[in-house]
Order: structure tokens, then C-alpha cells, then sequence
């Protein structure tokens, strides 16, 4: 099989997520309630693609997409040709750019459609093969903290088995203490990873590696079985204090929350904050008065995360 | 009270360890049942030291004795004179300079040995306050890692809740999964501390530092849960390597046994070798040849650390 047959059609839905969770630095990361939802229907001569929701207006309509781009990928990883004719429907609810993980959604959800549509042209139900997806994604991410928490859903610790080099990663799902409760800060402003990134410095103190590696061990032990040490396990050395001046209203927040007892930390490369309470606190953190701009949301961790549906299209009838 | 009474007379147990267990560098110890027993006997006018066991012969006799330096500074902090009259046997089972946590097994037992005898002279049993010598042995040696594995027992994280200064100390006993089996290989030459420290770079790379941490996360993970993600749960970025001049034939055979598939790891600043193996692969370890001049043991992990019991001792009749 080399091409996949007109009228192949899956719905693809996946989760958000939350990395680093303070000293988890590219490591850690947290699947959220948060979903896009794509449906890739194998049709026409041409690429169509149609987005609404988050930034529906400043994503590309071509084969640049990054779903787009990444399910072509796999697709030839599989050994699969990308079709001509292709119709791409793009629902975003992971807000952009705020530290959300929406660049992984979006790569993960390119990869699963790639698996699923593979596995529906050889007869199958339109499987998403897991292990391949979050190996193509952390590769293609260079860092697997986003794209694991997409795949498996939960609280997700990956790292690879040759470092530097990000293949091949392995990922093991953290078991989340049920007391648990992540609340989301989302602020109206948007913030690149790539420039969040570039302000680090690429040599740290050696007590500060110690130090942060100390805590990265206490937040595994404090999310699936002590939550009460969560403030603690969420202290860390390597990026939020150096990036203060790229985000400095989610740091003034994330350090009155600290003061007041609550693990916050910067989701991702920020700006997003994201508080780990527990069920008797959630009340708490959300009656926090937020600044100008500042929106709160309780999403919760789903268990699973990206999944693939057979959509029933008869040919030239995508379901938008 | 500002005196211990004549003939008030404790005997101390604690447990060696091993530190960092890879990753978990100046924060992670295990308790391992090799044991140091002392007794320290209200007695006399002067001060008197009876050593048996390792290194018998290389110790001092007075006040410079770590065991006697840690009681009195022990009783100073509790506000008790420190008796001129003391009569101190040591029965040393943990071997020195070896990477098993001689001198934290010595500064545990000074500081337990104090609040033992204060509370045997407060009309208590003789009790030991753990978390006060987790506290004063912690600020003591400067990192917790082996000090806190032998206060409580098991496997231990650390840390400090005002970093860079050590207190207060906060400890929290990780669970280890049933089939985890400790092996220690030590050879018969020794290393200090200091040395080993001395020769660690002060400045790390911000990858190793945070693929240091996700090693330590995941540490916690495969000792608690999954024991056999322990080879790629022992990899560390900031101590062996670097170390690896100073305890050659450590590394040497280290490299063997993690090339066959061991999670072996430098005990604390070594020479000694720990083994992270399960109950099915015991064997297989302790069959390998090992270089002229090492033994291996298998010790176990004592799920209790620091004990004291009151002994039964009439006025000038020490237990000797």
C-alpha cells in the first residue's frame, strides 16, 4: 500500500498540556482538559483546509499548516504517499502561544491522523499507534514534555535513551494523586517559545542543578502521593527567574500565589500560570483576584489523550 | 536541667548508606543494613573512647572524635552541659572513606546519642528526636543525602526549604518497590569526600541540568513503582564523569555492569559501587568477576534508621 483510498476520513481529538511544571524543565508535562479537535478527509485534487476557534485567523491555509505538515511527515515515515486532494478541519480550542502546548497538539494531532488513516487503509478501525506518534512528535518538538501529555494524556515524564540526540524517547505516565487539581492563568498576551527559550543561559551553577534535580524527584512523589509538599516540589533553578523580564506579570502572579501558599508555576515557556492545588483549595485560587486581561480555568487532566474516530464520509461530502 | 545525671547510658544503632543513587546528587540517600553501634555512658571524669571494628586504629580517642564532637554540639543545642565524665565505646561496621556514609552514620549517632540521654534524663525512655537530628546532622555535613537515610531508614529525599542554607532540612521517605535489591561492591582502597569533591566542575550546562533532573523524577518513579526502568533511571549528568580520574576501577566497572544492563551507580563520592538490582537479577550480579581487592554484599535496606535503648548500667560498671 503506498496511497491512501478517497473518502479515508478520521476525527482527531487532543488535549492540551502544561510542561515543565516548575523543575520538570523539558521533562514533565501535564495533559488539561483543553481540546482540539481536526478532521482529515482523504478527497477532491487539492488542499482545503478550514479552521475556526483559537487564532483561526493566524494560522496558514496551506500545506505549511503544522497539522498539515506533520501528518505528511508521518504519512512518508509509513511509507505512505501525502494525497493531492486532502481536506483539513481545524477546530482550536487550545489557545496559542500562551504556554498551552497547542504547537504539540497540533503536531500530535498531524502524527495520529498520519497512524489512524494508515491503519484504516489496511483494514483497520483507524488506530492511533501511541508509541509513534509520541516518538515522531518529541522528535519533531526536540523537547518531549507537550507532546507526551498530548499522547497519553495524564502526568507524563519522557526523556530520551540517547541524549543529546531526542530519539528515542521513552515516556512514563506519573500516576496523579486524585486530590490533585491544576487551575489555569491565562493571560490576553502571547509569548514565543522560541523567544522564551533564548533568553536562558546555557550554563547553570552546579548547586542550582543539584538543587533543581532534588526537586524535579520531590514533584513525582508530591503529585501521585503527597500533595501537601507540592509548594516544595514545585521550587526550581532553571527558567522561570531567568525568563522574569519576558513575562513579568505572570511572575508577579506566580510569586503572590507562592507567597500565599500555592504551587504556582510558569506553564510551559509561559505566559500561562499554572496553580497545582488541591479539591479543599480550588475555591481558594479562583476567588484570587486576577489582573486586567487575566482569565481563569479549572480544565482538569483527562487520562487519555489523543484519539482517533472513523468518520462515515461518503466521497465529496466532508462533514463541515 | 543543665546536667546529664552519672550513669545515664544509651546505646545507639544507625544504619550506613548510599548517596545520589545517580541522579539524586547531594539529596537522594538509602539506608543500607550495615550498621555502626554505640554506646555512650554518663560516667567517670574524664573523657574515655573505646573503638572497635573498621578503621579501629585510624580514629582519635578525645574530643576530636566525631561521634563525641556531634553529642556535645548535640547537648549544647538542648541547652545541656556536656559531662566531663563520658565513657564512648564504638563498635564502627560501616567501612570509612568508602562511599557508605561512614561520617553521616558517626554524626547521626552524636547528635541521636544527645537527644537519647536528654530525654533518658528527663524521665523518658530515651527516646530519639529524629527530625532534630535529621535538622542538626543535615546543617552539619552539608547535604542531607546520607545523614537523612540514616536517621529515618529506606530511601530518602532531602532538601532544604531556604536554599542555599541548609536548614531547615525537610525529608520524605520514598517508597521502594519490594523486588528493588541494593548490591554493593567496595574495594579495599578509599577516597575522602572532599577529594571527590573538590574535582566537580562549579558550572554545568543547562541540558545536563535538566536532563540530570528528569532522571532524578524518573529515579523516584522506577524505585518506587518501576523497578525496571532503573538503568535509565540511574544516568546522571553532574557527578561520575566528572569524578572518573579519581576513582578509576569504580568506573571501569561500573561501565561493565551498566553495558549489561545494571543500574550501577557510584556510591555517594565512592570508590563503592551500588548496584540498583531485582530480586531476579541478584544472582547474575553477584556472579560477576569482580578486580583483585573487592567484595560484594548485599545488605539490604532497613526500613527503620537511628535507634537508642537505654542500657542498664550501675554507676562505674560500663558495658564493655
Amino acid at each position: 500500500m503506498t496511497a491512501l483510498p478517497e473518502g479515508a476520513a478520521v476525527r482527531v481529538n487532543v488535549p492540551g498540556s502544561s510542561a515543565n511544571l516548575g523543575p520538570g524543565f523539558d521533562a514533565i508535562g501535564l495533559a488539561l482538559g483543553v481540546w482540539d479537535s481536526y478532521d482529515v478527509v482523504v478527497e477532491g485534487d487539492a488542499l482545503v483546509i478550514d479552521v475556526t476557534g483559537e487564532s483561526a485567523d493566524e494560522v496558514p491555509r496551506d500545506a505549511s499548516h503544522l497539522v498539515h505538515r506533520c501528518l505528511a511527515s508521518g504519512l512518508a515515515r509509513l511509507g505512505v504517499d501525502v494525497p493531492a486532494g486532502l481536506h483539513l478541519v481545524c477546530r482550536n480550542g487550545v489557545p496559542h502561544s500562551r504556554g498551552l502546548g497547542s504547537s504539540a497538539t497540533a503536531v500530535v494531532a498531524g502524527y495520529a491522523a498520519a497512524t489512524a488513516l494508515v491503519d484504516l487503509a489496511r483494514g483497520g478501525e483507524g488506530a492511533v499507534d501511541l508509541d509513534l506518534v509520541n516518538q515522531l512528535a518529541g522528535e519533531h518538538e526536540g523537547h518531549p514534555d507537550n507532546s507526551s501529555a498530548s499522547v497519553y494524556g495524564g502526568m507524563t515524564l519522557s526523556w530520551s535513551t540517547r541524549p543529546p540526540a531526542m530519539a528515542p524517547v521513552r515516556t512514563v505516565q506519573v500516576e496523579v494523586h486524585p486530590d490533585v487539581v491544576p487551575v489555569v492563568l491565562v493571560p490576553d498576551l502571547t509569548l514565543s517559545t522560541s523567544t522564551a527559550r533564548s533568553v536562558l543561559p546555557q550554563q547553570v551553577p552546579l548547586k542550582h542543578a543539584a538543587l533543581n534535580s532534588a526537586r524535579a524527584a520531590l514533584l513525582v512523589e508530591a503529585v501521585s502521593r503527597r500533595p501537601e509538599l507540592l509548594l516544595d516540589a514545585t521550587v526550581e533553578w532553571l527558567h522561570q527567574e531567568q525568563r522574569r523580564e519576558a513575562y513579568p506579570a505572570s511572575m508577579r502572579l506566580l510569586d503572590q500565589l507562592r507567597e500565599l501558599g500555592h504551587a504556582a508555576v510558569v506553564s510551559g515557556a509561559g505566559p500561562t500560570v499554572l496553580v497545582l492545588t488541591t479539591a479543599d483549595r480550588v475555591g481558594e485560587v479562583r476567588a484570587l483576584p486576577l489582573p486586567q486581561g487575566w482569565r481563569s480555568a479549572t480544565p482538569g487532566i483527562p487520562t487519555v489523550g489523543v484519539s482517533a474516530v472513523r468518520l462515515g464520509v461518503s466521497r465529496g461530502a466532508p462533514p463541515v
